[in-house]
C-alpha cells in the first residue's frame, strides 16, 4: 500500500523561454492537503483533499523522457509559464476521487474496479472514456482531452501526478499480466511497460492505420479493391475472385528510426507476421534513416531473437539506399504504404518518393509550422492516401500490450546495444540528459524519481 | 450489326493553344484500312485492318462533354498537339482484334465474351484488367493507364474511337441491363449510360471511400476504432462492446455540386440508405456549393422520386450557410467525412474546417499546381486522413451500374430542372457549347456524332 507522508515533492521543471530545467521541490498534488503524519491508506481517507472526484493521485514508478518533450524544451510550444515536465510515466495508485466506487457501474469499469495500490499505466494524454468521441474509440481527441507536461496539467517527472478523468484514462497493469502465461508476471520489467504510455502504441498506429486502409485491403484481406470493410450489398454478387498469394506481396517503408519509428517497425513486422501465419502473405520492409547510429540501433534490435534468423525481409538503410532498395523490390512501382514517424517536410517528402500510385502515407510524426511539401496535382496524380496524427493511446492498449508482452527481448532491455531505454537515472541528472537528448548525444532515457 | 463503310469520320478537334474547337473529317481509327465498299460484319473481317490485337474499334452512339475536357479546353494541360477531345463515350463493337477469340480463357472476360455489335460503356481510361495495379482493382493506375482524348490516345468525341486493351477496358451493357427486372431494360436510357464513364462512378467513389475508411467504420460497422476490417488477432479478445446506434448518426459534406458533385451526394444518400436499412444508423448529409443554379439542380435532384419526400436529412447550402448547418447538427464537432468534387484549394481548406477531428476528406477533384493549403500542424492535429486522386472506373462500374438502375429518375432525364443532362446536340455545335460550358452557361452537354 501505498502512502504520502509530505507535503512535497520533487520534480522536473521546464522555465521559459528555452533550455532551462530545473530540479525543484513543489507541492504534491491537491492530496498536499493532507496531514503529512496521516498515511493514505484507505479510500474514504483520500477523499478530503482530492480536486475532482474522477481524480487519482498517482506515485511515479519511472518516467520517460521523449523526443516530443524537447519542443517545449527548445521553446517552440509558445508556453510562458513554467511548468513540471513529462508525459510518459507508469505508477501506483496512491488516492482516488469519490467517483471511484463499486457503485460506478454506468461509467468505464475502472471507477468500480480501480483500487489504492494498482499498478497503473497511463496515456500521455487524459481520455475521458465517456464522451462521443472515447466510446467511438477515437480517445485521443476526446472532448476532455489534455496533454500531460502542460501548464495546465502538470507531467510525470515527478514524485507524485493528478491524473483528471482517471477511470477513462488509466490502463491496469494487471489486464496486461493476465495476458502472460501463469508465472511468467513478474518477467515484464517496469522500464517496458513506461513503453506503453506513448512510444510503443503510436508506433502500433502508425502500422495499424497502413494494414486497415482500404488501399491496403487487397494485400491484406485478398479481395480486389474495391472489396473492402463495408460493402454495399450489389457488390456482394459482383465479387470477383480472391487475388492469389502472388499477387499479395506488401512493401513497406518506415521513415525515422527514433525510439517511436524502432517501436513502428516492430509492430509492423509483428503484425505481419500474423498475416504471413494466417494467409502466407509475404512482405518487405526497408525502414530508413539517415542518421548511422540509429541504423545500428535498428540492425541490433533486428538481431534478437524475436525475429527470424536471416531474416531477409527487413532491409535498414540511408536515404539513398532506400530509394535503390525499394526500386529493386518493386521494380520501380513504389511500396504500399509508408510509416512516417519523423515529422517534417523532407520525411513527407521521401515518403511521397517512395510510395505507389493509390498507396498509403501513415504519419504519426508531430509536424510543425510548414506548409504540406505536396501540390494537389501531385497527390491527385499518385491517389496518395494520408493519415495525419496523434494515436488513440488508450485505444490502442490492448495491442501493444499484446506486443509487448510477445517482444520482452525488444522492449525489455536496458542500456544494451539493442534496448530502446539507454540509462535509468535520478533527477539530479535531468537537466544533463535533456541537454544530452536535445544534442543527440544519448537515446531514450527514464528517471526514477526516488533514485 | 454495325458496319463501317467510310474511311473517314467526323470528330471534334481542339487546336493549341486554347479555346479552339474545330468538327473535321479525319480518318477512322486504323480500321481506316478496309476498303470502304465492305462492310465489317465478321470477326475475321476486321483483323486486317486493327492496330493492336487488343484493340476494338467502337462506334460511338453518345459522347459526353465534361469538366476534365476544359482542362485542355483552356490550355492548362500542356498539350502542343491538335486533338480529338473526349473521354466518356458509349457504343458498340464494331472491329475486334485478333486477341478476342473463344480460345482466350486466361485473359479478361471480355477477350472471349465480347462480340460484334455489343453495346459497351468505356471508362475514361484504358484498363488492361491484366497487370498487378488491375488485379488487385486500381484499374486507375494500370500500367498501361491511359486518358482518352489526348493526341496519343483519340477521344470519344468522334464517330469512331479506338479502344487499346478493349477486354480490359470495356464494360458490356449486358452486365448491366442483367441486373435489371425482365423486360425492362428498354427503361435505361443512353444517356444515363453515358454518366457510367466517368462521373457516377466517380462521384460512388468519393463516397465509398468515406464509407470503407476506417476512421469511419465505428459508425459504419458499429465496432469501436480501432477493430476494424483488419483486427490482429489480440484484439479480438479485447473486443469493447458494440456501439449503440444513438452514438452511430453521420454527418458529411459534399463539396462542389456540378455534375460529379451530384453523383457523388446520390450515390452517398443511396449507400446511407443501405446502411440505414441494416442497421438503423442515422445520417445528415450537407450538399455545398457557393453557385445558386447548381444548389437548385441539387435540390431538384432532391425532390425526384427517389428520395423519401420531406427528407430531412439533406440539406444544400452555400459555404456559409453549410458552416452554420454543421455547427448546428454536430455541436460544432464537425462532419465524420467530407466529399471534396472541386479540385482547388479552398475546396480542401472549406474541407478542412468542416471535418471533425480524426475525421475523413475523401477528394476526388482534379488537383492543379498549387502546393497543398495546410501546415503538417494543421493535419496532425486534428488527426485528419485524405484520399486523394483519380477513380479506378472499371473497377467501380459493378457498385456504379447498381446505383444507376436503381436511380433512373435521378440519372434517365435529359433537359428537365432535375436532369443532369442539358441536351444532347449534333457536332455543329460543339464549339458553341464549349463555349458556353466553359463559362457555365450551360449545364453536361452530350454529342450524338450522327445527328
Ligand atoms: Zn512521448
Ligand atoms: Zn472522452
Ligand atoms: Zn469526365
Ligand atoms: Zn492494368
Amino acid at each position: 500500500m501505498a502512502e504520502i507522508y509530505s507535503k512535497t515533492q520533487r520534480a522536473v521543471r521546464w522555465y521559459p523561454p528555452a533550455y532551462d530545467i530545473r530540479v525543484e521541490t513543489v507541492p504534491v498534488p491537491k492530496s498536499a492537503a493532507l496531514s503529512p503524519a496521516i498515511p493514505i491508506k484507505t479510500l474514504t481517507s483520500c477523499l478530503r483533499s482530492i480536486l475532482h472526484p474522477d481524480d487519482a493521485i498517482v506515485k511515479i514508478t519511472l518516467a520517460g523522457l521523449c523526443g516530443s518533450d524537447l519542443h517545449v524544451y527548445r521553446g517552440h510550444e509558445d508556453v510562458n509559464d513554467p511548468l513540471i515536465c513529462g508525459h510518459e510515466f507508469i505508477g501506483e495508485v496512491v488516492a482516488l476521487g469519490a467517483s471511484f466506487s463499486s457503485d460506478a457501474t454506468n461509467r468505464p469499469a475502472l471507477y468500480s474496479d480501480l483500487k489504492l495500490g494498482d499498478k497503473v499505466v497511463s496515456p500521455f494524454t487524459v481520455s475521458c472514456g465517456e464522451c462521443h468521441f472515447c466510446r467511438a474509440g477515437i480517445s485521443c481527441r476526446c472532448i476532455h482531452s489534455k496533454l500531460f507536461g502542460i501548464p495546465d496539467l502538470p507531467g510525470g517527472q515527478a514524485q507524485y501526478v493528478r491524473v483528471p478523468k482517471a477511470g477513462g484514462t488509466l490502463f491496469k497493469v494487471d489486464s496486461i499480466t493476465s495476458l502472460m502465461p501463469p508465472g511468467e508476471e513478474h518477467t515484464l520489467a517496469d522500464s517496458s511497460l513506461l513503453l506503453l504510455a506513448d512510444i510503443l502504441p503510436t508506433g502500433a498506429f502508425a502500422a495499424l492505420q497502413a494494414l486497415q486502409h482500404p488501399k491496403i485491403s487487397p494485400w491484406v484481406n485478398g479481395s480486389a479493391y474495391p472489396y473492402n470493410s463495408f460493402v454495399p450489398e450489389v457488390m456482394a454478387s459482383s465479387r470477383p475472385p480472391a487475388l492469389p498469394l502472388e499477387d499479395r506481396a506488401l512493401t513497406f517503408a518506415v521513415i525515422g528510426l527514433g525510439p517511436v519509428g524502432v517501436c513502428a517497425t516492430v509492430s509492423l513486422l509483428h503484425l505481419l507476421a500474423e498475416i504471413h501465419e494466417k494467409s502466407g502473405v509475404t512482405f518487405r520492409v526497408v525502414a530508413v534513416d539517415p542518421n548511422a547510429s540509429r541504423r545500428e540501433k535498428m540492425q541490433s534490435v533486428l538481431a534478437l531473437p524475436s525475429f527470424p534468423p536471416n531474416i531477409d525481409t527487413v532491409v535498414v538503410a540511408d536515404i539513398e539506399d532506400a530509394k535503390g532498395v525499394v526500386a529493386r523490390w518493386t521494380g520501380g512501382v513504389g511500396c504500399n504504404a509508408i510509416l512516417e514517424v519523423v515529422g517534417n517536410n523532407s520525411a513527407l517528402t521521401l515518403a511521397y518518393e517512395l510510395v505507389r500510385p493509390f498507396g498509403l502515407i501513415s504519419s504519426v510524426g508531430v509536424h510543425q509550422a510548414p506548409q504540406l511539401p505536396l501540390t494537389g496535382r501531385e497527390a491527385y496524380d499518385k491517389n496518395v492516401s494520408f493519415d495525419f496524427g496523434r494515436c488513440p493511446v488508450r485505444s490502442m492498449l490492448p495491442i501493444a500490450s499484446s506486443i509487448l508482452i510477445k517482444r520482452q527481448d525488444v522492449f525489455g532491455g536496458i542500456g544494451d546495444q539493442a534496448s530502446l531505454i539507454e540509462k535509468v537515472v535520478g533527477f539530479e541528472e535531468a537537466a544533463e540528459v535533456y541537454d544530452l537528448f536535445d544534442k543527440g548525444r544519448c537515446g531514450k532515457v527514464l528517471f526514477d524519481p526516488w533514485q
